[in-house]
Order: structure tokens, then C-alpha cells, then sequence
């Protein structure tokens, strides 16, 4: 027979998964022999049993009623008792905290006889019965489902009815009416009567917390935080203490740090004569610690020595739940607690100068996410600003613009200065607008609406779900706790937190970015106190993640203006430089010359005008990362996306037509953009395929690197460029190109006099060379996987297709957890991607294998790649830190 | 010490690998016992020991003279000797015969010293000088690279110089001279003088037939026969025997029966006093083997013993080289005889009457390719025609219509009849036109070049490389061996023979495809004895394919006059109804409103409109597979597909703008048009996520089949309906849509008051469900492979796109040797298939796996398909059969 229940002295904190996080907590403060007041959990089996069933497993009932009969043989209690009656709390407490599930009720074991017994206990009626209307209160609300508006307005009626204002001014006989009141409320709205019997109560409590596992929000809430539905709550029955018992009772909130800053020290609130619900409703104001101690210096003193245990034992920031009942403390939940990102970097450095923790831990106490964070411009923290209103955060950043109503119009206004998007809610036909815009901001949706995939998607400074905005699309303006502003006005938002106000806020280069493109000295010159602590921290911190870490970080640089940021930010190489994107600009008509060549002869003069412009490019290019390797892709892109769009261009011709004013420079394009035309350009003549069908356009662009390779060598430099062959499927694509590579690089060493060694890899972006990478392995010094391309063919969705059209539909209804753009999908791109190391390395041992898609920046998918081995990920500038923060993490997690 | 020389005596038949098809056909018949002249081969492996060093192995040319010794001494007679010399032949032979290498040298041995013992020897001066330029002929031709004309003309000088028409009719004299007049040519030509060592001779040769596997032209063939370059080729030299010592002598050809009606009994032809060239050259009429007997009975006699004990020996059609040297008769080679489609089936039938062999090994003698030929339709065979040229047959078919030059005119003249695109050679802008066209004639390419691979592609008739065919692009005619016809002018085109007809020739059902539409007795009657013999056999192979495959057969087939074709021609059920095919026509408009609807009132509203018509559909497509089932693949392509080109409607709109005449239907369905557009439609809203995206839809699809299925049972039927949804990437999906299905299934069931068990599958036609098919298959009742997609995905192109652009290219440098559109592509795509099918299985036990792409019905991706353990396959109605035999061939080979 299974045990699904276990008293909190038999646990430990290792127990979450079998008693959630609250109770494995608990658990482990009373194993401390800190001050719990008893209790005991029923586990998450217990509920994983109900859910299956429906039911609660039978053999469940009798073992609580054991549970409790111990509870009260220990304690000399007796639920429902009419002499000092015992009383409990039943709380929710799954493995990982979330909210839209049923939370709390307190003062279980009350009714109308035991509220007697406490009367008699506690020698107060008032306190006995308002710890009655409160039972009735939370159980009609969170058990029954009724609103919790009613009981609300049924004590304000009370409170209005006696003349008074405060809650403290209602007496032992307003809490009695009450209790009528609030009965009468249960039994109107759900047709029962309140249960007396308290096993009735209790048993009806742990019943609600199980079936509130599958709430609406709660499952939203799994799906965004990626909690498997499978894991199920446990439910902790504790046994009640009181801090509304008189001005030597209170109860309170600690950290053992400040969780803001991670300033050291003990940090919290406490409100005298009141219980834990009081706390959170914000109804008084509550007291600092230090004014704690001066009302109750005991139980402070007990406090600090819990902090201080705590602390030593968890070796982590704490917070802590209390309340001390007539002088004596007692520990109502403790967890590791929350920070922000400065407060992470800070305690975790502070932790390791303690002696409590190692630079390892410490490591992989921050993340890659928090210092990205830390990398976004700011809103200047000394300058005024006027808050709008407050709402989520969907992607980080400070954006500050004009309000623009209509994606058009954004379009358009974004041409004269930065533009915030502001929507009731974003659709696919936004798109464009959402591109053009600084930021976006909607009065509806959640982190997983459309606008919050696709802004976050594009890197989009996003706040969404500002309920309290009032968007009128006809008048042009927007509304907002009255106040109006109109399009054209200027607003902030932040999208870290959520926040968006009115007016201008200046922005100022965040204190981490200085420290990163300009050195800690540089940093730490202008840094205030707080400042310095912190890049102080982040130094120590990345340092340490580069000593430790396997994989190597590259960056995608397709300038040498980029490839010289990236190498301040910390690159090791270039991954990827992208040569389709050196011929936009002034020298789209050099490329359009190579499309439209209609002979052989056309098309050798046409490359060859594009070879020294190529060359140039390339060698700034291994300038500017000499001495480290330098991966360049030969074009990759079909050959139209260099010519006009199609149908803009038919329109074009057939009105010049209609007007006889036909420009043949148009007829001629538009009959190469017709004979190019594909249906399916991704799925098209590009890639390799170029490279085979194209003569001599892979060749000019490998003599370019090699002549530039050439020339830097002759500089005295030391270049490593190598040969990347986007889009192979088969090794035969392969072996075709890398003879003509390999006969261009040697005859431009004959010419040039110099040693070329030039690697010659390929892209593993399509499927099919994945599955067929040992032999793929046979022709290539090194595999690159394209994972944006792989996610591409791997799913069958192109990325500019879909995120608009269904991932919000997707996330929403949780076929993704997060876009496979976003983290890589382990099971199916992930899979291919470690068949091909493994098969691709068992073909040829010192294979180098690295990733150059935008999953190389992304910390999830980092970690996936450390583990399946690979040499070096590279990513987008910017994202080169972070990548190298999660590198070293993923290695510490290893050990 | 690898032996590189192996004595035919030595060998037998299995060792082709080792001594090429020649060579081993050549040992088997020396341990025969059959009078086989003495000889060795030197093996393949020689051959790629040349071709990696570029030169032959060091111990090659002691090996190969201590095989010569061997052979002298055996024989009394020596190389080059001055009396009665030893003379050789020196033959290629591959293991797969191979036109475009070096073939046969002959005589040699030959020099201006043993010329005189070989005139002592035979006593006939003529002979030996004969024999002798024959040898400067062929050595100077094979070997050294002259140009044969020189040889020609120079031959023909001599006998207008002798005023003498006839070779016979040159004396010893002559022959003298040419051997004067040949080594001067070769002087002339090569720069070096002919060879007098014998032994140089020898060496001379081998290293010729060595050199002669890379030509062009032989790797060209090996490409389009798919054999590997790293195979080699043996050499054979054997000694010479001579058939043009006197009308006691001759040389023939045999073949054990008839190739090309598969008759009974031996079958040949005899040129008495002549060389095998002779034959080959045709110069002088042959003679019947009935003429044969009547002049040499003996060897006659002879020749009968040998061909009844090789066909016994090899269980098959054999042809034969033999020659018969003053009454003796010698075999040169023999081998298992290629036949035409209809002898195949005869002669395996034959054989299995005869005891020779079992039905299994009947059935693996013919093939899908043979059956599907046998299907067409034929040019009447008792019609007059006019065989205007003959080239290379390259998609099969009898094609007839009038000529047109030009694509776009055949899009035209199409419209009011067939029509015959004659091109130079095609290219992707031809694409209409061969669409619209019955067939496709060039003259140039071959079996790879563009216009062949599209066409067998679209299953248009082809026929390929006519190059005396001249096409006047400029005058609008075609020109033939000074025939010449005009643009409109009737032509036909045989895909299978490559022969083109000037002219009209009627065509005509083949017997075989009226056997498999109206049965056996049916197409007996109507046949004459030939056309008897042929569908027995085909109806014998065909039944016990069908008795021994494990493979079911299915059709895809979107209407019941399909289905009831597809079930006539074998199928088993429908593998695939596409419910999109049903949009089509006049339903269009009705399809237009779901996709423009702007309401969910309005959407609703038009797929009510939907729904009766596609439950009519689906109600005659179950009757007409009664008893079977009927797999009815829900919506799939992306809307758009339904709406007008977005190019197209954009310039209609504009020009009707600029003329003020906007049509404003015209306008809101660009609208429309412009929401759903996509970059890569492939990759977008399609699918299954139609099916999530669109409310309502796929229900609609569903209550239709289930309604469908109702009223079928109610009228007494056995409804055996599948429910397959499209494009499905993760379990998520299916999970999602097979709640939504089995909800209206049941309400259908409940309100019809039937019971309805309709299983749920899922196409596998993403990498990503192949690849996570463990958890698909937690939600499918079955796997569908669409491999078509499947190809796409993993390989990254689409067939539209592609095949056009590069597959040619891709193809003819040997990346494929067949594109994987026709045979599917085992180590890329089929792994993903193996993949899916063994971890599906270890799911869930009894998932049932068939395949519904165009793969289903190509006679290797069958084979393919049965490996892996598939339940069936599903093919084109008039590929049924097709796959039907290949199934059974697959089961047989299996065994």
C-alpha cells in the first residue's frame, strides 16, 4: 500500500519531487530542529493518484485520519475540540511555485462549537470568531469557488453599518455577525451549508488544492514555465499558530539578503497582532526588522539566529515566512528565494568571499539570461519619469518612441525617428509595423501572445497585457487611469519590467555593457559603489566561466566592424560571415549583372568586377579576428532575393504598359525574376546547388579568400580562414565543390608564393545530411550545423512564415513549450544534430563540429550542445557573453 | 603477393566481382567441359590497382608472362614465333557489360616476323596478312586512339585501285599493301611506330582496356546505370581461333531461345569463313541456324549439345559467341540473354512448365518495369509507319500529335489537340509546354538530360538524343535524312523503342492492360496466340506474386471511379484520398468562402455548405471500396492554393485601376490573398495546422466521413473508413486534433445510432514525426509515410522547384543516379522510414505502416518498403499493379 502521507520531521529538502517545494522546506527546517509548528504533507503521488482517477486513492482518507490522530495525541489537541480545539492550515506546495492554484486556508477545525473552545482557549471571542469568518471566508472562495467580492462587501457593509474605518474598530460581536453573514453567502451561492464536521473541512480543502492543479491559469502558467502536467502538487497540513493574539504576536516576511540589491543582511517586514493573509493584503503598514526589534527583541533575536542557520545550511539567499504567537517564533516556510539580476551576480560573489560556496556554484548561481539583462541601455535610474502604468514584461529592453496606432503608419513614421507600437493586441498583418517599431506595447495578452513570440522573436522591446490601457484606434489616442495621450506623443516602456511611462526618460548605456566593451577599469572609473560591486561580480564571474568552460564561443560577423565588437566582447573566431550580405547595397547591380549574364563571357566579367570588392572585404574581415579562425559561407541565398519582388514589379510594368511608358530595363529584369522564380525559394536553387549550377561563382568567391588570406600572410598577419558549403545533402555536392576548392586555393598559392591552409567544412542544416554525416564526415575538415535552417526542413515550417501565422495558436495550446527558433527542440533538430556528431566524429576522429544558427546564443541550447560535445557555438555579437557565461555554467553542471 | 592472373579453368560463374562477366562466363564454361580456347583473365582487381597508382602493379607483368608461358606450353606454340605462332585476343569484361570502353583486340601476337609463320601455318597467305591488318586496324583504333575512318578509307582505296567491289576479292597482295598503308597511318597519327614485340603488344592492350573504364562516355553509363566507378574491369586473353580459314570455318551468335518473342528453342545467326567484326559489321547477309546445319552438321550438332547443356547449366536464356575454327566449334562467351518485356514473362513461364525452375524464381526473373511497359498502350503492331529515325526511348509510352517547336505555342495548340514538343533540347522554360504536350522529342541528351528527367517525372512519352534529326527553330520544320515536315504535322513517338513515325499510327490497348481491367477470359478472346501466351504468363506471375507477398497493395484515389479502377486493377483498399481534389471545379466558390469569411458566423455558414457535398463524396468513395479500407487524408495544402495567383490578380487589379474599372470582388479576394500569403507556402499554414488554426474545418471534413460511414452502414455496407491527418510534426498536434475527431465521431455514432470505428493515423512525411514517431505513435492507430514530403523536407527542395533547376545537373555529375522523387532515397530519407517504423512499433505493437507517396509504386522503393517492414503500400491506380508483382518479387528475394 502506498504511504501518501508523511509528517514533516520525516522529509528533507531532496524531497521535492515526492513533497513539492513547501512541504520538502518544511521538512528540512524541523529535521534543523527549527521552530515548525508539526504538521505533515500528503504527497504528490497522492494527487497524481487523484488526478488519474478522479478521486482520491481510497487507502488516503484512513491515512490522514492517522496523521491527525498523531497530530493531536502529540500536541494534546483535538480538531473540533470545544475546549482549546487544535486547528490547522491546509497550503498547496507543488515542486515549483505557481500561481492559479488554490493557495491557502487557515484556521481549519473551526465551527460552531470549537469556536467556543478557542474563545475559552485564547480568553479572546473576538479573535475566535474573527479567526472563524476567516476560515468561512477563505474555504467559500478557494474550496467552493465563490467570489471573494461577496465576503469583502459583506464587511465593508459591517464596517459601514458600525461607523467605523478600520477593520481593528469592528468588535466580538460584528465578527459573530459575520459569521451569520458569511454562512448565509455559502449557502446562497452554492447551495450547501458550510461542513461542521471538520474532517469534512479538511478533507473538502485537500481535494480543491488537487483538483486546482488543472486550472485554466495554472495550466497556462506550466505551459509558459515549461512544468511538466504530470508532476501534481502536494498538500502540507500544519498546525496553526496565531500572531493576531495580541501586540506580542505578529507575523512577517524575511530575506536573508536583500533580494533587490544582495546587499548582505537580514531584510524583511513584519506587522504586529495580525496573520500572514494581512501581510500580503497590504491593510497596515508593516514594521522593518530593525523596528521588530525594538517592539519584541527576543523574537528578533530568534529571527536572526533562524536567518543565520538558514543561510549556513542552505548556502543560498532565504526567504522566510513567520510568526511568533505570544513571544515564541515559529518557522512557517522557508525557500530559496528570488533576486533580481544585479542582486544574483552580487550574492553569488559574496557567497564565494564568504568561504560558503565555490566560484563552480557560484557560477551556476547566475545565468545567461539575467546578464543579458544587465546588457540592455537603461532607463537613466537618476532621472524622473512618470509611471503610465505597469504591466509584463514580454522582451527586455528600454524603448522609447512615438505612439503609433496602425502598423502602416508606423512604417512610415519610423523613418523620422524611433516609434513604439501600441495595439490592443498584435495579428500577422502587424507584422511590418512590429519590424519598423522600437517597441511594441498591447493592452491584451500574456507572454505567449503573438505580439511577445514575435517581439521577442526579432529581439522587439515588448511589454504586453497592459489591461488597464484603453486603446481607441478611431480617435488616435490612447488612455490610461485617465489620463490621455495621442499618437505622436512620446512614451518608455521597459521591457524587463514591464513598465511604460509617459514622456521622455533618458537611456544610458547599462554599467555591465561599459565593463564589457571597455574593460573593468574603464567601468569601474565612472561606476558608482553599487555600479562597481556589480561589474566587479560579473568580471569574476565570466572569468571564471572561461576558465571552465569546453565549448568555445564564436561569434556571426559578417564586417569587420562586427567581427572587431565581437572579439571586445569576447569572441574566439568568426563562425559565420555570411557573403551574400557583402553584395547589398552600392553593389546590388553588380550582382544583378551576374544574374542577368546571358553568356559565359557576361558572367566572367561580371565576377570578375565583384572579386577584388570580395577580396577587400575578406581581408579587413581576417583582420580584424587575426590569428583566430575565420569561417566564411560561400553564398547561400536564391539568386532572386537580390532582384525586386516579383509582383511588385509586374504591377510595375503592366501599368508602365497600360501608360506606354515601358522602361526595358524593367521588361529584362522581370523576365530573369520570372525564369528564377520559384514557389518554394528556401526549398530552391541556392546553396551548394548554386555553387554546382552557377559556374564560377563559388570560384571567385573562394579566390577572393584566398587572395586576401594571401595578401595578409604577405602583411605579416596570421590568417585562418576557412571554406564553409552551405545547404549540402549529399557528400557527392560536397566532394564536387571541394575539388574546385581545393584547385582555386592551390593554384593561388603557386601564384601568390605563400602556404594556404584553408579548411574546407560544410553546413549540416538539411536532414538528410545529418543522417548521412559519416559520410559527409569524409569530405569535410569541419561540420557547422545551421540549426535556424535544420529547425526549417526538421518541423517543415519556414521561421518568416509561421511565427506570424500560428505560434501564438502553438505555445497557447502547447505544442511548443517555446519556439523551436527560440531554444533548440532537443527530440527532433537536437537528435539529428547529435546523430551527426557522433556518426560524423566515428567517420573522422578529430572532426571539428560547432554551431553557427541563432540557437548559439541562447542558453538552453548552449547547454544541449556542450553536452553533445561540440568544439565552439557561435553567435550574434552581442549574445558572445551570454554564450560564454552558459558555456562555462554547462561545464560546472557537468562535473 | 595479391595473383593477379587467374586461369579460366580457374574460375567459375560467381566470380563476377573478381573476373568481370566475361571472364566468369569464361571459367564456367571451362569447367563445363565445353570446348572453351585456352585463356586467362587478369582480374578487376588489377584494374584498380591501375586506376589508384596510374599505373599497373609492379607484379602484374610477371604474373601476366608466366600466364602466357603456361599457356604456350600447353598449347606447343609461342607468341610471335616464326612458325605456327601463338596468337591471342585481349577482351574487356566488367562485371556489368559496359558500351563506351575498349572492347576486343584481336591476332594479337602478330609482327612482320610470325605474319610469315602464320602463313606457313594456315597455308593461306591472304589469311595471315589479313589477320594481320585487322590487328594494325584495331590497335590502332582501341589503343592508340586513331580515328577508324583513316583504316576505312584507306581499305577502300585499295579495292577502287583493284576496281574490285567486294572484300573477298582482295588478294594476298592487297593485304600486303594495307599492312604497308595501316602502319603508316599509325606511324602518321601516333608518332610512334606499331609495336613488333609481341609481349608489348600484350601489355599495350591491357593497359588500354584498363584506361578505357574512365572514358567520358563509360562513366557517363555507369552513372545512368547506377554502377559503381570503383568496380574496375577485368581483362580477358584467350587464345585465337580462327573462323575465316575456309568455308569450314564461320563465326555466329545464338541465343538458347527466342530474345524477343521468348519462343522456344534455339535461335541465331552463322557467317560462314568470317571473323566475329564480321558479324557485328554486318557486311555480308548471315545465315539462320537451319542454314547452318545444312552446310556444317557437325558443328551444327555441336553447337545444339552446347546450347541445351548451358541453358540447363544456367536455368535461363543464354547468348552465345561461338566460332568455328576448320570444323571445330569453340565458345567464346556466353551469358544470361536480356530480352524484351513480353519474352521475360514467356520465358518464365516456359521455364517453370519445363521444370527448369520454381514460380519464385520465375517471378524474380521479370519485373514491375517490364509489367508497367506491357501496359501501355501500343502503336497497332499489324498498322502501316514510317520509321522516320530511331533514338533513345526515355519515358515510355506511344505517343501521337502534331509538332510544334515552341513551348508556349504547344500550351496553345494543345487546347485543340495533341501535340508533340520537338526541341533541340529542353530547359526549366520549356516546363508549360511539356506539360500541355502528349510528348517530348529532342534532338540531343540523353537518358539524363533535362528533358528525359522531367518527363519520365510527369509521365509524359519521351524519346531523347535523335541527332539526325536536324530542328529549324528559324523555318518552323524538322528535317530527317532529307525528309522534312513542318510545324502541325503528325508524328509519333514510341518512349519505349525510342522509334519515331512519321505520320499517324494508330495505337491500340496492349492485351496485358485489357487482362487487368477485364480479366483473363476477356482478353483471351479478343488475343491472337502471341497476345495469349503473353497474359497467361503475366496473369501466372501476377497471381503468385500475389500468393507470396506480404505487402498489401493499396491505390490513391480521390473519386469512386478511381477507386472502382484502382479495385479492378488489384488495390486493396485506398491508401490516400485527398479531400482538397474535392475543392476543385465548380466547388471552388464554396471553398472561397471559407477562406474569406470575416465572421465565425460567416465560416461556419460556408462550411455547412461544404458538408453535404463532401459526405456525398466520401459515401460513394466507401461503396466503391466496400469492405476495404479507405484512408481519407484531411485538408492539407495551404488556402491559397485555392485562390488566384497573387502576381496575376496584383497586375489586374492595378491595370483596372489605371483604367478606373476596379472590380471590387477583385479587391477583397487580393486582400485575401495578400493575408494568406506566404514565402514558402511548402512551409507554412498547412496541414495539421490548418486543422488547429481554423475552427471548424477539419470537424466539418470529419462528420462528413463519419456521417458518410453511417449512412453506408445503414444501406447495408461494410464502411471501412481511416481518418489521416496531414503534416503533423509533434504528438502535440495529434493529441490536439485526435480529441476534436473522436468528439464528432462519437456525436455522429450517438445521432445516427450507429456504431462507427473509424482509426485515426497520421501522415509521416516531416523528419520531426519520423524522428519522434516513439510518441506519435502514442496517438496514431497508423503511419502513413508521405514520402513525397518527406524527400522534400529532408532533402530541402521542393520537387517543383527543382527538379527543373538542377536536377539534370545533379544527375549527370553524379549526385544522384536517380532522383529521389522516383526511387526513394535509402540512406537519407529511407532511414528516417526505418527509423519511424522500429520505434513506432516498440510503441505500440500493432501500429499498422503503409506508405501513400508516389514511392508506393516505383518497383525499388517497393523492395525497399517490404524491408522495413511495412504493411502496405499505396500507389496510383494504374501503378497497382506494378507494385503488386514487386511486392511479391520482394517477398520471393527475401526467402
Amino acid at each position: 500500500m502506498t504511504e501518501y502521507v508523511q509528517p514533516f520531521e520525516a522529509g528533507d529538502r531532496d524531497q521535492k519531487d515526492l513533497l513539492g517545494g513547501k512541504g520538502a522546506n518544511l521538512a528540512e527546517m524541523s529535521r534543523m530542529g527549527l521552530p515548525v509548528p508539526p504538521g505533515f504533507t500528503i504527497t504528490t503521488e497522492a494527487c497524481r493518484a487523484f488526478l488519474e482517477r478522479g478521486a482520491v486513492p481510497p487507502e488516503l482518507p484512513v491515512q490522514v485520519r492517522s496523521a491527525m490522530l498523531r497530530l493531536e495525541n502529540r500536541l494534546g489537541k483535538r480538531l473540533g475540540d470545544r475546549h482549546d480545539p487544535l486547528l490547522v492550515s491546509v497550503r498547496s506546495g507543488a515542486k515549483f511555485s505557481m500561481p492559479g492554484m488554490m493557495e491557502t486556508v487557515l484556521n481549519v477545525g473551526l465551527n460552531d462549537e470549537s469556536v467556543l473552545g478557542l474563545t475559552e482557549a485564547s480568553d479572546n471571542e473576538r479573535f475566535a470568531f474573527d479567526s472563524y469568518r476567516r476560515l468561512l471566508q477563505m474555504f467559500g472562495r478557494t474550496v467552493l469557488g465563490i467570489d471573494g467580492d461577496l465576503f469583502s462587501a459583506a464587511f465593508d457593509d459591517q464596517k459601514a453599518r458600525r461607523g467605523v474605518a478600520d477593520d481593528v474598530d469592528l468588535d466580538a460581536d460584528d465578527m459573530r455577525a459575520l459569521v451569520d453573514a458569511y454562512k448565509q453567502i455559502i449557502k446562497d451561492e452554492s447551495g450547501t451549508t458550510f461542513p461542521q464536521n471538520p474532517s469534512d473541512q479538511l478533507y473538502a480543502c485537500i481535494e480543491a488544492v488537487f483538483a486546482s492543479w488543472n486550472t485554466p491559469r495554472a495550466r497556462v502558467y506550466r505551459r509558459r514555465e515549461r512544468i511538466p502536467d504530470s508532476l501534481g502538487t502536494a498538500v502540507n497540513v500544519c498546525t496553526m499558530v496565531f500572531g493576531n493574539l495580541g501586540s506580542d504576536s505578529g507575523t512577517g516576511v524575511a530575506f536573508t539578503r536583500d533580494p533587490a540589491s544582495g546587499a548582505a543582511g537580514a531584510y524583511g517586514d513584519y506587522l504586529p497582532n495580525a496573520q500572514g493573509e494581512d501581510v500580503v493584503a497590504g491593510i497596515r503598514n508593516t514594521l522593518s526588522l530593525e523596528e521588530m526589534r525594538e517592539l519584541d527583541e527576543t523574537s528578533y533575536d530568534d529571527l536572526q539566529r533562524v536567518i543565520r542557520l538558514l543561510e549556513a545550511h542552505y548556502r543560498d539567499l532565504c526567504d522566510i515566512e513567520f510568526t511568533v504567537e505570544r513571544g515564541k517564533l515559529w518557522m512557517l516556510q522557508t525557500r530559496v528565494g528570488k533576486r533580481t539580476a544585479p542582486a544574483a551576480y552580487r550574492i553569488a560573489t559574496q557567497l564565494v568571499d564568504e568561504r560558503v560556496i565555490t566560484m563552480d556554484e557560484a557560477l551556476s548561481r547566475v545565468n545567461g539570461d539575467q546578464l543579458a539583462q544587465l546588457m540592455f541601455q537603461q532607463f537613466d535610474p537618476g532621472a524622473e519619469r512618470t509611471l503610465l502604468t505597469k504591466a509584463m514584461g514580454a522582451s527586455p529592453g528600454a524603448a522609447v518612441g512615438t505612439i503609433v496606432l496602425d502598423p502602416h503608419r508606423a512604417v512610415e513614421r519610423a523613418k523620422h525617428g524611433p516609434v513604439i507600437l501600441v495595439r490592443k493586441e498584435t495579428n500577422p498583418d502587424d507584422l511590418e509595423g512590429m519590424i519598423a517599431s522600437a517597441g511594441i506595447l498591447t493592452s491584451r495578452g500574456g507572454k505567449t501572445s503573438h505580439a511577445a513570440v514575435v517581439a521577442r522573436g526579432m529581439g522587439r522591446t515588448c511589454v504586453v497585457g497592459a489591461d488597464t490601457l484603453d486603446v481607441d484606434d478611431d480617435n488616435g489616442r490612447i488612455t490610461c487611469d485617465g489620463i490621455t495621450l495621442e499618437e505622436g506623443d512620446t512614451i518608455c516602456i521597459d521591457g524587463t519590467t514591464g513598465e511604460v511611462f509617459s514622456g521622455s526618460v533618458p537611456v544610458v548605456p547599462s554599467p555591465v555593457m561599459r565593463y564589457l566593451t571597455e574593460g573593468l577599469e574603464a567601468a569601474r572609473e565612472e561606476a558608482d559603489e553599487s555600479a562597481e560591486t556589480l561589474v566587479t561580480a560579473v568580471d569574476r564571474l565570466l572569468r571564471h566561466a572561461d576558465d571552465v568552460r569546453r565549448l568555445r564561443v564564436r561569434a556571426n560577423a559578417d564586417t569587420a566592424d562586427d567581427g572587431s565588437r565581437a572579439r571586445t566582447l569576447g569572441a574566439q573566431g568568426i563562425g559565420l560571415c555570411r557573403t551574400e550580405h557583402m553584395f547589398l547595397g552600392d553593389r546590388r547591380p553588380l550582382i544583378e549583372a551576374v544574374i542577368l549574364a546571358d553568356t559565359a563571357e557576361q558572367l566572367k566579367t561580371a565576377l570578375d568586377t565583384l572579386l577584388p570588392l570580395q577580396r577587400a572585404d575578406f581581408e579587413q574581415l581576417l583582420a580584424s579576428m587575426d590569428g583566430d579562425p575565420v569561417t566564411i559561407r560561400l553564398i547561400d541565398p536564391p539568386l532572386h532575393e537580390f532582384l525586386p519582388d516579383r509582383t511588385e514589379l509586374s504591377v510595375k510594368v503592366a501599368v508602365a504598359r497600360e501608360r506606354g511608358e515601358v522602361d526595358e530595363n524593367d521588361v529584362r529584369l522581370l523576365e530573369a525574376i520570372e525564369r528564377l522564380h520559384e514557389s518554394n525559394p528556401m526549398l530552391g536553387l541556392r546553396g551548394v546547388r548554386l555553387g554546382i549550377v552557377v559556374p564560377g561563382l563559388f570560384g571567385m568567391q573562394v579566390r577572393a579568400v584566398a587572395e586576401a588570406a594571401a595578401a595578409r600572410i604577405k602583411a605579416g598577419g596570421t590568417p585562418r580562414a576557412e571554406i564553409m558549403i552551405p545547404l549540402v545533402g549529399s557528400v557527392m555536392e560536397l566532394h564536387l565543390i571541394r575539388q574546385q576548392v581545393g584547385h582555386v586555393v592551390a593554384e593561388v598559392a603557386e601564384t601568390e608564393g605563400v602556404e594556404l591552409d584553408i579548411p574546407i567544412g560544410t553546413m549540416i542544416e538539411l536532414p538528410r545530411s545529418a543522417l548521412t554525416s559519416y559520410r559527409v564526415a569524409d569530405e569535410a575538415d569541419f561540420f557547422s550545423f545551421g540549426t535556424n535552417d535544420l529547425t526549417q526542413t526538421t518541423w517543415g515550417f519556414s521561421r518568416d512564415d509561421v511565427e506570424a501565422a500560428f505560434f501564438a495558436a502553438y505555445l497557447e495550446q502547447g505544442v511548443f513549450t517555446v519556439s523551436p527558433f527560440e531554444s533548440i527542440d532537443g527530440d527532433g533538430v537536437g537528435r539529428l544534430v547529435r546523430i551527426a556528431a557522433e556518426e560524423g566524429r566515428a567517420t573522422k576522429p578529430d572532426l571539428k563540429l560547432g554551431v553557427c544558427g541563432e540557437h548559439g546564443g541562447d542558453p538552453l541550447s548552449v547547454h544541449f550542445f556542450h553536452q553533445v560535445g561540440l568544439d565552439y557555438v557561435s553567435c550574434s555579437p552581442f549574445r558572445v557573453p551570454v554564450a560564454r557565461l552558459e558555456a562555462g555554467r554547462a561545464a560546472v553542471s557537468d562535473g
